[in-house]
């Protein structure tokens, strides 16, 4: 069983991905108060100006600022007191040379002037006059009335997940509906003669379901719907019509478990049986995952999961969300979070296969430490320990203890 | 205006959560599907042993470990093959000295058994014999009965957030229900003769409402719910009817607004009357945000945030956030997504003051950028173009063009 029988997780990944096409599910047009996470269809383009009239940045004075130049202590500008602007209305009034008029931050300018003094640069002497002590450019103070977004401008593009800021910018510019990607459905098919549902009581032999609650939980962190297909006899006719109702209402579809011996080779032929080009890997070097079967059945992607829940994850994280990025058209960067610790103790790993090992997080002497939770597979509590992930690439056979490394938060 | 009359951020916020009890709030039991993200309000023991039975973890044939002791390639041990052991089910027969069992990867070990041998390393001589190639040791290929999970062991404790993995490992104990922290209410007051609902025509001198959406979204994110209270004209007896209304409903309530002159006094003073102590604090030294008013009212927190948008994220970011973390008992130990990138353009900040300047990030020749995004208050754009955000302490007066910083991801 060498490694450099199976392909490397990039180049089956790509494998998957040239196969479908990119940006495959239709959108949706929804209200943007429950587009919060969504994915974005299409372009924005402002409809108008923003804030759409000149405004104030500050508590002042409105004022031509031609006026005020030359001005100081000692030596102030006197201008006329108009009026005071309400929040929110259109001047009553236009400002002429020599004339000043109250406004508030966010209150719009009169006709006539092009800046505001601050309060605090200013004398008011009586109800109608006022001393401005400070010389003002023109545009000091104000925010244009195109100067946040002018119309036209492309305020956020396809791809784009919708953050809390930018569903605000939406609302701001009077934007009520918009079109977002259809949220992916991914139907979960479990196999295996040893599983029972989780609220039953194992007899030994027997273990319960874990795996379709955890890809529930990571279908929802990506925004996709998981549909459980239940739990499937390792017996053929059964896995087929399961796969096959799956197929026809999901978009992506997991097949996991097929740990005996017979089952990984059933799953095989079912997903050749589904459509074109069916199966397009057998196996990945991966640790875990390996057993992973990568298929696409007419650009629909059909996958075999290794059934040991640390895989799975791992299969998901490597696999099934570059898998449904491609598919929805996201384009976020994709930061990680990422933190440096050191190793609490030496690992090897095989050269060849990329390794993904489970690790706590612990401070000591201010310092970060990484203690790899080895365990054999089958075991989900180093899963449920484990703060992060590092990553080990083909070309190295270990990492020594002390070493500092780069781990991936999993929270 | 100096700075030193105003508290730090952390000085502030521990203020506010000095008179806020630790997990102030109340629990509610759910069904573990619908868990994903919670956080747990109790430490969760291991009922049962996991996984409950000796069970294999290759596929191959238990044996007695000492039955195999000396074996090797040319020098076989020899033993009987009593049958093989169905995928979940009770082996029907124990295990005699010099005896094997062929059995799957997850199946159970039959009584007498203390070890796997991988089906690479026997010789099938014939139905009922095999040639055991190599030796191996109690153990071996096996997970024992409680090796997972020992009954009674701590999985989960009270304050983490449910990962994916963590329901999955819910599920694998049998645990069908669970307390998590009930699901905090913000309250979200918009106050302003300017504001107008986002589906209004906007005349000059209005904008719409902006704040009210962003903050859904970032109570959304942390796992809350937000009440819209709705767009309050700059009036005593309004705001307070409002606030009235949005304490008895909600964990947590917001005033946003009071950009115009006497709303900010006005919000104080409502605050000062909701409750003991009343304002904790009037205005704190950040950019943006300084104008923010910390309250507390009888064990519930009320804030009067700014209304200028990028001010109402940052404040969320730094106060709303972690109260919503101390009020859940959230222990989540807060990684965030940070990224070394070279600042683009040398950037100034007041000493004292804690600067949080919004920046976009852009890959040149392999190295990451960051361009700050400096705009006039008040403009929504710089938070919608924002990829991240630099955090300048109160201790320096500046970064300069080139040098490498910290920048935390908004995505």
């Amino acid at each position: 069983m060498l490694n450099k029988n199976y392909l490397l997780p990039e180049d089956a990944l790509n494998l998957i991905l040239s196969q479908i096409k990119f940006r495959s599910l239709p959108f949706e047009e929804i209200p943007i108060e429950e587009a919060y996470r969504r994915i974005l269809f299409e372009d924005i383009h402002a409809p108008e100006d923003l804030p759409g009239f000149l405004r104030s940045t500050v508590d002042g004075f409105a004022v031509r600022a031609s006026d005020t130049f030359g001005a100081k202590e000692g030596s102030p500008a006197y201008l006329s007191l108009k009026g005071e602007i309400p929040m929110g209305e259109i001047p009553a009034f236009s400002l002429n040379p020599s004339e000043a008029a109250s406004v508030a931050t966010g209150g719009m300018l009169p006709e006539g002037a092009d800046a505001v003094i601050m309060l605090e640069h200013v004398n008011i002497v009586s109800d109608d006059l006022i001393e401005v002590l400070r010389s003002i450019a023109p545009g000091e103070n104000v925010i244009f009335k195109d100067e946040d977004v002018k119309k036209g401008d492309l305020v956020l593009s396809a791809g784009q997940i919708l953050r809390a800021q930018d569903i605000g910018a939406l609302a701001g510019l009077g934007i009520t509906h918009l079109k977002v990607v259809k949220k992916p459905i991914i139907a979960i098919i479990l196999t295996g003669d040893e599983i029972v549902p989780h609220f039953e009581k194992v007899l030994p032999g027997k273990v319960r379901d874990v795996n379709s609650f955890t890809l529930d939980g990571l279908a929802r962190e990506f925004g996709a719907t998981a549909i459980k297909m239940g739990i499937v006899k390792d017996d053929y006719r059964e896995i087929k019509d399961t796969v096959m109702q799956a197929y026809e209402i999901a978009d992506v579809v997991l097949i996991t478990g097929g740990t005996s011996a017979g089952v990984k080779d059933m799953t095989a032929k079912i997903i050749e049986e589904m459509g074109s080009p069916g199966v397009l890997f057998h196996g990945v070097s991966i640790k875990p995952g390996k057993p992973l079967i990568g298929g696409v059945c007419n650009n629909k992607p059909v996958l075999g999961l290794p059934g040991h829940p640390v895989a799975v994850y791992v299969c998901f994280e490597l696999f099934v969300r570059p898998i449904l990025k491609h598919m929805t058209g996201n384009k976020s960067r994709g930061f990680k979070k990422m933190v440096n610790a050191k190793l609490s103790r030496s690992i090897h790993s095989q050269a060849g296969r990329e390794d993904f090992i489970r690790v706590s997080l612990e401070k000591r002497d201010n310092e970060l430490w990484a203690t790899p939770l080895l365990s054999k597979s089958g075991l989900i509590m180093s899963l449920v320990r484990a703060d992060g992930v590092l990553h080990i690439p083909a070309d190295l056979i270990g990492i020594e203890e002390g070493k500092e490394c780069l781990i991936e938060i999993i929270d």
